[in-house]
């Protein structure tokens, strides 16, 4: 009761037939998700893994150690069984009994760029493997790699295989929104240690919006008693502490986001006297363009730049996040500046008769944040919309290249282009590619638009950037497509977006896992092999393993397959 | 960062301006999912449920008492909050201490046009609340009902409220596929409760398919011990009178299909002497056309019309499974029939060869079982395949209509008009509406077609019925839309379809809920309001606030709005 759209791909199936001859000794008996850069791998054998196995590590950093006793828990425990055993033969050797970790910079804190290589090497005659590393950080992708070579109850681990690794991409992020839905720590360290696991590195959390202010700040507690959704609703200073902690013990750096000025309608709980056209309903009446819209989407609300005391507040939260997030990076939004919210504003009102443009009231505003983010060690990331939108942006002069970076999101490769075209770093989430919240439908309701058979609302799964992203759409997209050799080196790497309008705890992990694994692997080690093609089945099987490893260690991953897939290798191939 | 799709659909918005002028006044303080067909509360207060609180019941049907018992608890113990609490007095009466059953027809089996109506009235002055019902099926639809009429802690509940209620649609299914992917006993009993308390009343349980033959049979134990995915992904007879009675208890039938004759490559393991093509790649080397494929989706195997074995086999199937359901209706599955797959197959080539066709390949094997299914007391039920196949199909007189009832899947309205027009009582379960699965990408590896920006697969979420079937396309299809008065009275009602290659019990939930409730009430009392109006942000945010309550009551139902809906009622609507 099922059909595979095929008929439409038929053309492209027959020059496939013609160039992509895949063997079945593409499949390697053990999996690594993402793929080592290298791996060899010359007879494939296992040995066991002594049930007084240890992870020889002499080093103080608490991180580390914290790793460490994690994975020594994980490879005496998790006992996975593929559902292929691999095809190895056991070593007649004696079991493995130790990891030894040798790592030549200590001091390397977690941040952009940081050296993430490792080698890793396990010797079935000696009974010893080596993990060598430049960072603790390299160390704990090291410590992730060695997890997934082992298998079984008691659990046996590949010997004589000799691994080489490090990134391509030295930015691998995964944002989740926590104002639109809340969600509890739990789910956030959850999915951080999800992303270690993947050898994800950069927890982007979009904290605020317009619909809630989930964040209890010190200096502004006013902002998340009024703005959050409710008293266990909100994340303590010590919640914050703690999932940063957790970020830096699974190499996950956690980067914030405080949207401004745009998204803030939530801030109005608190002070309404800074906040233009909040609680105001989002279309005016007899709204007869899109233009004239108070917000892209239900709840309202944009700091005013006008209003002295904006400044007051706002400096007030970067002070806060700057303290409570080590992170070099300070994401400040900068998207979706909708004109008529501002236009509201009697003030604006003024400034814009006696000649003033939006775009200045904008430059207000970051020329009154952007050196203040700077003087806190701080390099300021902003979505592309403040050097794009076509309407409400800034001078670049306002944001020099030197601190700041910007994250695109609007037309695909296009707007990649333009940002690296003009100098800036970029981190590339296209909502086209890396949207992982699209293709559920409009949230937004008492819409009669869905009363059409053959509505427009019916060609894209109803929402505004369907349809849904798959796993396939994600793994294969190139975030440096169309870019000079030279533009590339701008691109910091990628990002997959989990917005939380329809998203809670209840879908979390389904929604981003595994095709935040496709992501990872495209930026860590390509999503082509070694003759430059893309890694078709190769990939479909091996993510399908991964998946079910994942399930395995409580992240509810969302099938990709039949089980029948992975008990009938290759047969569910559409090449064989 | 998400903006809405509402620059395509403003020629629409502006007529539903014109048109649909809403009043906050359409929002029921309290809300029951699907909405009764008649319900008074001429003054919104509420009452105390006592603690003492008891359901009198007289009657000794054991499904009925355990529904007492259950509802009983689940009042002195949900403690459902809305976020928006009901604007009601509380009544000054004594609390409620209980509700009285009268039941007039207690012997009438659960089954197909089982009269489902029920009256309830809850009177604050004398304390006590009437539940009137023809049946005991009534009576657990009317304790429902009641349950969602309570909230808080301690509970209270709607008094004064007169409620009058009974089903359009007598067919209101829910297809689980436990083929493709394995589901534990407690996820098709969650599943089947939460069927219940929407009120739908089939639960169609597609068990076998080419993936696996997850169902031991007395007669036929090697089937599941060499088709099943392994010892633990089989349903025992045990598992199988278990389920059967907690529907019973839920008043959802369980609805079983061993499709046959396609379908069938697990049946290979234990007898590969009745399978056509089984474990053959699915897609013929050198493929030119989709037509000359082995199967529509990887998983090949077809049953032999022209072994006699075939039968004996069949038949004990079919014996075993009439055994274990008590269901009247057995569905035979008739899906699906590719020619390659029989083609391939020696015997039905010297049958083609002597001018014999594929079609009548198909009448041999209805011809044979067909009867077999009547002569056991069931009505027989296939996929539209059987009438509509271009290719192979059986003549109508292979399969009368009074012992057949046929199943639609494709081409929307058209097909369901076509099996009416034919005079066949028809089940809509239209892909183009109610398949669930649509939409999350093809599972089938190793196809190339992802690899453009912009290809085909990028305009329909990489799956042949995609995109998306969004819970609103769910609500607003009209079944029997195109048909006449009479041609409707065929239409048994609807059926939403969790077919299962890319689901399995970490998704299960949220796969199917809140999207079944959509049907569930469109099914049930419609999907407009006494105006004749779809039930736009009426129903948003009724569902909203249902899915709250299905999450409380352990269902994993996908969220469709940011929780700031809920808290700005009417804010995130298009109209306000």
């Amino acid at each position: 009761m099922a059909k595979i759209s095929l008929l439409l791909s038929l053309p492209i199936l027959s020059s496939f037939l013609l160039f992509f001859p895949l063997s079945s000794s593409q499949t390697l008996p053990i999996n690594v998700w993402p793929k080592p850069t290298t791996i060899s791998w010359p007879i494939p054998r296992a040995t066991p893994l002594s049930p007084s196995f240890k992870i020889l590590s002499p080093y103080t950093n608490h991180h580390l150690q914290s790793a460490v006793a994690r994975y020594t828990r994980l490879l005496l425990s998790e006992h996975y069984y593929p559902i292929v055993p691999p095809a190895v033969n056991l070593s007649s050797s004696p079991p493995l009994h130790s990891l030894a970790l040798s790592i030549s910079d200590l001091s390397s804190p977690l941040q952009h760029g940081v050296d993430e290589s490792y080698s890793l090497s396990i010797s079935s005659s000696t009974g010893l493997a080596n993990l060598t590393a430049v960072t603790v950080w390299g160390a704990m992708r090291g410590l992730e790699t060695f997890s997934q070579l082992s298998w079984g109850d008691p659990p046996v681990i590949a010997a004589d295989v000799y691994i080489d690794d490090q990134p391509i991409f030295p930015y691998r992020g995964l944002l989740v929104d926590t104002s639109r839905n809340y969600y509890p720590v739990e789910d956030i360290m959850r999915t951080i240690e999800a992303m270690g696991a993947n050898k994800l590195n950069v927890f982007h959390w979009h904290i605020t919006d317009s619909h809630s202010f989930p964040i209890l700040l010190p200096s502004e507690p006013e902002l998340a008693l009024k703005g959050s959704y409710g008293p266990g609703m909100r994340y303590t200073p010590e919640d914050v502490k703690a999932i940063v902690e957790f970020g830096m013990s699974h190499g996950v750096r956690v980067l914030p986001e405080i949207d401004t000025p745009g998204h803030t309608g939530s801030w109005a709980g608190a002070y309404p006297e800074i906040v233009t056209c909040a609680n105001m309903f989002w279309l005016p009446k007899g709204l007869a363009h899109w233009a004239e819209r108070l917000a892209s989407e239900p709840g309202t609300g944009q700091l005013n730049p006008l209003e002295p005391k904006t400044y007051q507040v706002v400096h007030n939260v970067i002070h806060d996040i700057a303290s409570l997030f080590p992170e070099p990076f300070y994401h400040a939004g900068g998207d979706e500046i909708v004109p008529g919210c501002w236009k509201a504003d009697t003030a604006i009102q003024a400034f814009l008769a006696n000649g003033g443009t939006l775009s200045q009231v904008l430059e207000l505003f970051v020329n009154s944040t952007h050196p203040y983010i700077v003087s806190l060690n701080r390099t300021a990331v902003y979505w592309e919309d403040v050097l794009l939108d076509p309407l409400v942006k800034v001078d670049p002069s306002r944001i020099p290249r030197e601190t700041t970076i910007l994250q695109t999101w609007n037309n695909g490769p296009n707007n990649t282009k333009l940002l690296v075209a003009a100098g800036y770093r970029t981190i590339v989430s296209s909502s086209d590619f890396y949207y992982l919240d699209c293709g559920h439908g409009d949230f937004v309701g008492n819409d009669s638009s869905y009363d059409q058979i053959g509505s427009d609302k019916d060609s894209d799964g109803g929402s505004w950037c369907g349809p849904f992203k798959t796993w396939q759409r994600v793994y294969d997209y190139d975030i440096t497509y169309g870019l000079s050799e030279e533009e590339a080196k701008l691109v910091l790497g990628g990002e997959v977006a989990m917005w939380s309008e329809q998203a809670d705890p209840t879908v979390l992990d389904a929604r981003i896992w595994p095709r935040a694994s496709a992501m990872a692997e495209a930026l860590w080690s390509g999503n082509r092999d070694q003759s430059g093609k893309k890694r078709y089945a190769e990939a479909t099987d091996r993510l399908n393993d991964w998946r079910y490893r994942m399930v395995g260690r409580g992240i509810r991953a969302e099938p990709i397959q039949p089980l029948w897939c992975r008990t009938h290798p290759g047969m569910c191939n559409v090449v064989q």
